[in-house]
């Protein structure tokens, strides 16, 4: 079964039929970590041609200068139905809605929340609303960008919020990936009043891994607010002050290695290359 | 400890410490899925910025309308170590060096081998060359938004390349991704002379996970070659002519259902909320 047709068709430049249609479109946006330097082209461009702005207030205010003049719906952080049915009930009139969030939509994002009402409502691909997710620089990779290079091999990525998974279900992730040598992301690490779940998979880590394992903790990346620790897991626990709903945690494997405050992976097994050529280095 | 400094300071407006130096400059750039409208603002910006691109062939291509009358190095597709050699060395020279690839350098690309390189050169985050790596969208995002919502929930992230890691680490980390009920996302699921390892994944997976469990090929996201496949488990292998370097596969976890082609994960437990309003059914 192929998929995707009409974004197929949209990338082969023959897209017009739909921009004649008079249906309406919902872009699910995502518009990366919040600075608009690391925004892709294709985030302002469907936010620009949308007549209609739906998102969380903080969200909202990520893309301030590209909204004016819109009708624009910010919401509190907790109504996520709301938000997602709003979207979906403005295209259905026939407008052009943008769903902006940070990051990507795709990762932990709205678009699921999307897809899951529009299942409901019994909504077909290719008769319904037009729906686009427009992918973005998320968490994992705007935090290892700072950091280094800690994801150059197979990662594994964890969101500690108990809010909608059982805990029991996240500690069994958590184990599989120590036992398997995964580098580790954590994306809602911790919240004031839940910070038990960082201490418990600091205490799984520390069964599969050195207590000097490098982990970075990442608050803010790329906006005014950005810090970053290079640490290690016995001392994830320190920087309980940077922990929050804006960062990310990301834990070595077997391998990481903290060059200078960097935290890199190598790539493979370095025995397999000469990193520096002979050439070079009679050169130096 | 903190690290990043100067990518703090340069976020904050004050980076003309940096732009003055005459210290060279290496930005490792992912250029996203290879179509423009998914390119960061920083990505075009460095890119223009540069004096000298160094990539390899394929990637260079991808920027073509941006680096005219720039100095080009193109390199075939196994030449990584001169390649990241080459671009430090520029640096090192004062030049400003953009190292381009496809994607995210900071998931599986150059960036590891260039801190690699600069740590066996004794490099100085402070008093060296400035590095930046310049973050984009990962197959993993473009493959994600193409297809549906399955990277709502927990998920690992796998390269099937034993190239640089023996194959029973790879196995192990099959393993415990089954294990631990990860939706997978596979990268380099196979080449022309590698391609039992998608075999032996299927096989360790069906010990998990029910046959019908959905899957997603996705070859060329977002390129005019653009192929997409959303299968099932057990027909995983039925598909091998869309099996290659530009191609990805993405495996659910035991929540993940088709609807109409899409592949969706439900964000949590849906007896947690009403999707759709009561005030909406009623207005229906």
């Amino acid at each position: 079964m192929t998929l995707g047709l009409e974004i197929i068709l949209y990338y082969s430049g023959i897209s017009n039929v739909y921009m004649q249609n008079t249906k309406g479109r919902l872009y699910v946006v995502g518009v990366g970590p919040g600075h608009h330097d690391h925004m892709t082209f294709r985030a302002k461009q469907v936010i620009e041609e949308s007549e209609i702005i739906v998102g969380y207030d903080t969200y909202v205010s990520l893309v301030e200068d590209l909204i004016e003049g819109k009708e624009v719906y910010r919401y509190p952080m907790t109504q996520e139905v709301d938000r997602a049915n709003q979207a979906i009930e403005f295209a259905e009139k026939g407008r052009i809605v943008s769903l902006v969030s940070s990051g990507d939509p795709g990762i932990y994002g709205m678009v699921g929340l999307i897809y899951e009402i529009l299942a409901d409502r019994k909504w077909k691909h290719d008769e319904g609303i037009y729906v686009e997710c427009v992918p973005g620089v998320s968490s994992l990779n705007s935090c290892s960008a700072l950091i280094g290079s800690p994801l150059m091999t197979d990662f594994a990525v964890v969101s500690m919020s108990d809010l909608l998974v059982p805990w029991e279900i996240i500690v069994k992730r958590v184990e599989a990936a120590a036992l398997g040598d995964y580098v580790t992301v954590i994306y809602n690490p911790a919240s004031k009043k839940r910070i038990h779940q960082l201490k418990d998979t600091k205490d799984i880590f520390l069964k599969y891994r050195k207590p000097d394992t490098p982990v970075a903790i990442v608050k803010g990346a790329f906006r005014d607010s950005q810090k970053i620790v290079v640490t290690t897991l016995e001392k994830l626990l320190d920087y309980n002050d940077m922990l929050g709903m804006i960062t990310t945690v990301i834990i070595g494997n077997s391998s990481t290695f903290n060059y200078n405050g960097l935290m890199i992976n190598p790539r493979g097994y370095k025995s397999k290359y000469e990193l520096v050529p002979e050439t070079t280095k009679s050169i130096n």
